[in-house]
């Protein structure tokens, strides 16, 4: 569970939580945001050790060392994440800072991010329909479930511990689709590189829209989907411009990788 | 998510959270009893089939059908799990004949049930340590994790349903415990039997108490087990006798399997 969740990554979904529920107006002495964030991260990490397994993409590295189940074994390797991810909701269940109907609202946007409708899905779809010819509409719906999905709820549960209202978290939820379609992007590009800390051409044989629209037409998707990010991001946070710096930060410096 | 949850199965831990909670004075008309039901029933499932894998027991047989693995692929398995746990807290979260109070104390029982303190640890000391001479009490420790914890979590969320107090709660704790040694020695008596529609003698190589015991001492251990575990069940519920009924049932048919 530790080398999982602890070993050095980007901490995008904790971070973007934790920063759009300060801009929202959040205090973050309230312990409760930290709560929260810490659960879509060990969701995140779950994800990750189970999609790296010899049965799904078998990958050999990750965050710079090897896979979990490479490590320790696979039976642990999905023993850590059932825990990891049951403790995710546990975190929220009795987060001393939240009230109770915080931590219903809470659960029900990760664990519905997480299932049928949410990574799993997109990580069955990935696995089963990657490697026939998919339309770009196609690809974008699994890319939605890949990561957008889980991007909506990290933003949820600021908008959720920042007592944010429904018209602001339907446009939390635009900003976090865009965004989703903008790192999923990154992502497939990003596999063509090296210096990743993770396998690279892994997408080999798969379809993506790198593979569709060339590295300069995804690269020119990419950034009207953090366009229009911004625009809803703007939208709904007046208060703080946190989140928004964070973002265009992190892709500037992640797009300098391979341009 | 079907195969691993709807095959026919003697459907335990939610026909004990359904008559429990009667017992305590639920009315059944309450879909929220049913909601828990379902959800522990579904936390069953994922274990089960994830026990099941390769890595783990590599099981053949479930329920009398090939195991989900087996049938699917390791990959599928291992989505299917995620997403029945998963929906699991999720049906949890969103019922609508619960409290927002009822629903993070139900989470709270059935994710740490499922954890580090519960299932994941019972499963991974029994794969680890299962193979060495082990003390009765380290048995008797495994066995807990492995199945009185998750009966624990079954019964306190009839509590919470029943808003129940917590001396109750604390009686149905005790029960559990020892309901959950005696039917893990039951499933380790049935181990050596045919006909059980799963595969038989996967103990083989495990320190277990009927080993220890030979099948007399072990029967005779789980008959204690059994009737502290209805003296604190008499303790518990005094308006009704159907959990109570429905547990000895259950045991007496059984054990007429093998005796």
């Amino acid at each position: 569970m530790r080398a999982g969740t602890l070993a050095p990554g980007k901490r995008i979904r904790p971070l973007l939580l934790v920063l759009a529920a300060r801009d929202m107006g959040c205090n973050l002495e309230q312990r409760a945001v930290l709560d929260l964030a810490c659960a879509v991260e060990m969701v995140h990490a779950a994800s990750l050790i189970l999609d790296d397994m010899p049965s799904m993409d078998n990958a050999q590295m990750r965050r710079g060392r090897p896979t979990v189940h490479r490590e320790f074994g696979e039976d642990v390797a999905i023993l850590a994440a059932i825990a990891l991810l049951s403790r995710a909701f546990e975190v929220i269940a009795i987060a001393p800072g939240l009230a109770a109907l915080q931590k219903s609202e809470a659960i029900a946007e990760l664990s519905s991010a997480v299932g049928l409708q949410g990574l799993v899905q997109g990580q069955f779809q990935d696995l089963h329909e990657g490697a026939q010819n998919r339309s770009p509409d196609a690809i974008a719906l699994t890319n939605e479930l890949k990561t957008s999905v889980l991007f909506r709820a990290t933003l949820q549960m600021a908008a959720i511990a920042a007592d944010a209202s429904p018209l602001m978290r339907q446009k939390l939820s635009y900003f976090a689709q865009e965004l989703g379609q903008a790192f999923q992007l990154l992502d497939d590009l990003i596999d063509g590189c090296k210096h990743t800390g993770k396998d690279v051409h892994q997408d080999k044989g798969k379809s993506t829209l790198v593979q569709m629209l060339g590295v300069e037409g995804a690269e020119r998707r990419l950034r009207d989907h953090l366009r229009s990010a911004d625009a809803h991001l703007a939208d709904a946070c007046h208060r703080g411009v946190a989140t928004r710096h964070y973002m265009h930060a992190l892709f500037n410096q992640q797009l300098a990788m391979f341009s």
